[in-house]
């Protein structure tokens, strides 16, 4: 047990380094060309076999992919900075998706470890007192970060792939690799799901950095309170006219808009548990004397359970379609983005913990059995379908101090945390696929 | 010329009788039992040839009528009061319209005279100073009031008869007194007009006692400014459930009546002239902790023309489905009334403003021209009618010095006026019918 | 502990009687004056000190009373139907609360049992098969039933006053059977509590019959899960006008409610739990050709706990506020009703359920831990003075196979439950004196 | 007269040069530092006394001015493509008007010719076929286009200014020809006239090409129907949380923002004429899942008369204060810009009619008395100045084809019409200083 800790330790610089190199160059959801390429290299190397693109990659379940301009751009800055055009070639249309498997010769169990890779639409600060500018790796991507740590998550996968790579003895059956794009929106899991890729695994983990924990030196065994949730835009179309001499000509999409986001904060509560709604942008009209004719709604249902989601969401759509009846405007809906709740094993979350005590990673009061998470998550993609197929499944924390909250232009973990949080999971990975 | 008057004052104590007796037993629209069947008997007496009943009405397109309980109970109380069962036979289902045709040697032209004769849902004052109180001719109806003049209005229409038929050698071709149901709430002249009646009409006049015509010993020889008007009601029916554990399970026939009413009022003002909503009633709901399945909304919207009140009609109608929708209800509209605009004939008014100054029957000073109504009238779909056969129609006024304004429960009016409205009524039919 | 069930069980006929005789004469919130006159008649008889009106409320306190003319209607039909005059008149102003205490010679615990009086106002069903029509006890008052067992706990509450009175040798310290109007609307227990009669109580137990126990022969110990409540009435007042010529001269009293309805739906949900809010009730205007002057909103809001309905009470108000000022009309707002939520005293329960299987009254599987309501009862009120001033307080429930749901117009019960519930009280009154 | 004419089309090169420069080089309002530099240096070369900045504008009421970084960028712009630096130097903070004075030595009346200079916030059209594409005289400037005529106006105004200055002898009294910024948006009037240049002029004329004119070789001698209008800006701010974990921690900005336009919508119609309003534009919000804190509307009202203009300006504030309590929001509200209606001096348009039918400038058929605007103009700020001071005023249009309509980005008019409408305006200037 020991022996991957210390392995661990003495990957800290690499760790380190990866991270900064990812943090400096965030991609966000759908163009993580970059990134994946450098995972793909990595994994290759180390002796996995890897898949991208098609291969893990449904299009047809991709949600809230960028235009295809966006996507060009993103592509010739990745290769720009260095991204191996063969592994960027594979993943055209965003579909920027990794997976790296390692069969070992001892019979054993399919172990999944999920990652996920994208970074945040948000500019990050010029607070010279912010680490990522005192140690010169900040983004050098106007309008993306990396705010909520998966550039850690990242360097961690990778640092668990060499963990894993150098100590073959160790494992049994199937070690799956998975590094999912577009995570924020929670846009990604759903197609690397649908490609079947975790239709086989019978344990799978999640993990995220700091969040509901916090504390240096602390894990969590599990995660429960995934909110379902659903994102959408609706984009309402009418037709403009002279605000003065003719409105009655005119079909107001503005209104419409309008309408629609008061009436979806307006939906019954649900009585079986907590039901969200939030618009959470409005735009529309194109000047003060013309009656407006564009208006887009941008918003997320969420739900304590998957069906209140759905309840939310159903409400949602035909209020929205209502609201352009009202005004006589077309309106189209789209998905942005959805996750569903899930239930964690928690058998499994018991005996992660018995683990981990076990280990010595960290102090008795260190390993935390459970947090709820109040949040979204689409690792909840991933989780249901192994429940369905009759794997298990749990969502762990790897406790670390922040520096600001996530997604804010400050966000900082502590990266020693990194260190700690790969050697736990190559050493569950261990033990899981050996049952 | 002079004859015609001094016969109408000769009138005047059974002008204000009859008057006084219809303002006692007031009957409000297609309850019209005992009313219409004095008017039958009266102009039956004089000889002229009545029709009523199926003969006047079609009753498919008769808006706003009354439940048949209602319908029952006023029939009961007509004959109670006095009513020939003979005529409320025929006036079963509340097709309670008349008309007296008479046809004269001389050949000539077809001159109608469109009177009517329904009451206002007005509680009568109590008020002691209030006349028909000191008098003892208030109403005997609960909720029930001749509060707009019409029953002046009939016993007008019941003297030009006498007057006319005391001078069938003054008269040519053939002249139609046209008593209308329902005029509140713009409900019956549609459905006289569907009949036929006034088809082969050559004149046609309306009048109204006061309105915009307030000062006594005047008279106004055409209006204009008809808004055009449809009333409608919407019953929303959702679902019921409990307000603390399951309102996710109920559907809000309350937020949306109440969705509706706010929507309709933001309806894009037309450009080209008067447009108005306004929903006078909103009724929701059965108690504070159920969610509430009920509700109806009672409005009306109206225009400067046909065209403006169609567009306002139309934008009602499709919001008032929007609000249903937006609220997954159902919901029922009904139009419980209408009336056009209409265009007056001006060349005929100037005529008839040369017959009266010449008459004497007014100072010069009190033969006004023209005045604009700024409200609604279903007359409108008489003059319409005939407009469109090719014949001419002019809507007139009897002035008259008011106590209170119409529809107030106070409302008093000059009896006076009825004299000098019958006798120039009388003399224009005259003038037309030999033209 | 057997006694106390045998003697209940000779008490059954009487119990049953005057259940039904209550349930023939039903009395709405603060109208109780033959229930209370009974009550407390029945409590002199029995021995014990009897406290009415003033005594027992506190007028400020009382919310949702009757106006002046009702109250005055419900006194004389109580007076007609047998109600001693001696004790209606201690109630004048609705004042029908009854607490009958009795001191025993042996020193020990001060318990309370707090029943309700008050029918709904719900017109009974006229269904042949509904057993109080079968057997002739339904209803003799129009609109107002007893469609919440009220009527049983009366009964009951009574039946444990003779258990009691025959068995003063059992008891010690001091008991004290609260008999509270207007439960319903949840509009009495405020004032009750605030006359401080139970600021000395040591054990405070409420029970209900049916509710989420709908099993014969068996008994809740305790209950969780009380929504805070809040029920408001909202009346606005505008300024009407004509709907076609002078739309700009009214200020609409129908727009303001409808907008205060919708508002308050749009109240951010809570993150820390259920939070309601149901405007059941809207009307407003008086004619479709009128803009509208005046409308009135009734309405609850609920929370999880107190605080949670605090929050969208204070929201809620500001809404109608700013609905009022947003068509500039005013408004007066009037707190109708409330509770607040509670907390139940979970060792208090276990010791309950401890006493009831040791009992044998019901079988073990007859003896229910802990139900949640979900729903609000004022009895909360009375619980959390109990427990502000020390003592401790639970709220149980009688389980009853119903004929249908509470406050359905065929709501009916298992009358043998008031046998089983009285003992069980009268056991529990035993024992927790003599602590 | 035919003199003034001839000189007129011999200053036609001069004309078409100057208005090519000025639309190729456009600047919104208060930002016409280039385009105000030149008519300055003009107005001083042909020998008039020139006012600017401080003289002719109060800063207090100036109207929806840019920010000062957009001031500074667009001075520079000027200075680099050519202003004199010594009179933009007179226009910091956006002070661009300028007015020429030239006083004669026969006494006479005092006339003044207003005409405005801004550009459109429109980028002009790439269409090879639209006419300044062809010769090579469109914008420069990104977003900003000479869409609707000025132009033209400044370069007739300086001829104008030539043809005074070229014929001193013809002259009486005091001439005051005032060029205008910001009329766009009805932003600049209001300062200028506030500075009191108007309040010692007899006679002022507005002129405006094309709009209701638009047809070659016309004039029209005075214009009604000016609608009064005001431009607001409502800027919302709340306070953003986490719209899945807390929302009750929120101050919902967007909310508040939607239903102050739905609720502005629904402001009753005026029964004295036509009133408007319009929320041209919504912008609220910065994520999907983040509670919205802020939120912008821009809006207008518009009344048939400044009476009703300020019914919908005091009805749309009151709204937006109601809306921003709805939400416990904060609002600031900002006038914009502002017109009022005015009232045309029909004896003086009727005398104009004579003096041009007398001119021979144009055909009869040519020479219009009366069109309506149906729109707003913030020259009536002078006009009603004027007449208050007990002057005369009247709007007058100089008839042209036009290519597109007034804002289109292909908006272009006839250059001919420039050269009569300067010989027409020093026509009446002559007739009118020498009453």
């Amino acid at each position: 047990m020991e022996k991957l800790l210390t392995q661990a330790q003495a990957l800290k610089q690499e760790i380190i380094a990866r991270r900064r190199d990812l943090h400096k160059h965030p991609e966000s959801a759908w163009t993580e060309f970059r990134t994946a390429s450098i995972v793909a290299q990595e994994l290759t190397q180390l002796g996995f076999e890897v898949l991208v693109g098609d291969q893990v990659i449904v299009a047809s379940e991709m949600m809230g992919v960028p235009d295809a301009l966006t996507l060009q751009k993103c592509q010739e800055r990745a290769l720009k900075e260095g991204a191996d055009p063969k592994w960027v070639d594979k993943m055209q249309g965003g579909k920027t998706g990794v997976m790296g498997v390692m069969k070992f010769s001892k019979p054993g169990k399919t172990v999944a470890i999920r990652v996920d890779m994208d970074a945040n639409d948000v500019e990050e600060s010029k607070d010279a007192q912010h680490q990522p500018n005192q140690e010169g790796f900040a983004s050098v991507h106007a309008n993306v970060m990396h705010a909520c740590g998966h550039d850690g998550h990242t360097a961690m996968g990778l640092a668990i792939a060499k963990l894993i790579a150098e100590n073959k003895d160790l494992y049994a059956g199937t070690i799956k690799l998975i590094f999912q794009p577009g995570e924020e929106g929670v846009r990604g899991a759903k197609a690397m799901v649908a490609s079947g890729i975790v239709d086989d695994v019978d344990y799978l983990f999640g993990m995220h950095v700091g969040f509901n924990a916090n504390r240096n030196d602390t894990i969590v065994c599990m995660t429960d309170g995934f909110l379902a949730t659903t994102k959408l835009d609706a984009r309402f179309k009418g037709l403009s006219s002279h605000a003065g001499s003719a409105p009655h000509e005119g079909k107001n999409a503005l209104l419409a808009a309008a309408q629609a986001s008061i009436s979806m904060h307006s939906i019954a509560r649900h009585g079986q548990g907590a039901s969200r709604i939030n618009v959470g942008v409005l735009q529309a009209g194109t000047g003060r004397n013309v009656l407006p004719d564009v208006a887009v709604v941008k918003l997320e249902t969420r739900g304590a359970n998957t069906e209140i989601n759905e309840y939310m969401m159903v409400e949602a759509k035909r209020m929205i379609q209502a609201a352009a009846m009202m005004y006589d405007v077309e309106v189209e809906v789209e998905e942005m983005g959805g996750a569903p709740s899930c239930s964690l094993d928690r058998e499994m979350g018991e005996e992660i913990q018995k683990i981990l005590l076990a280990s010595g990673y960290f102090a008795p009061e260190g390993v935390i059995k459970e947090v709820s998470l109040g949040a979204s998550e689409d690792c909840s993609y991933f989780m249901q379908r192994v429940q369905e197929k009759g794997g298990k499944a749990v969502y762990m924390m790897a406790g670390s101090e922040l520096k600001a909250g996530h997604h804010n232009s400050k966000f900082d973990f502590n990266e020693e945390t990194l260190v700690r949080g790969a050697a736990s999971l190559a050493l569950l990975a261990e033990k899981y696929t050996n049952r």
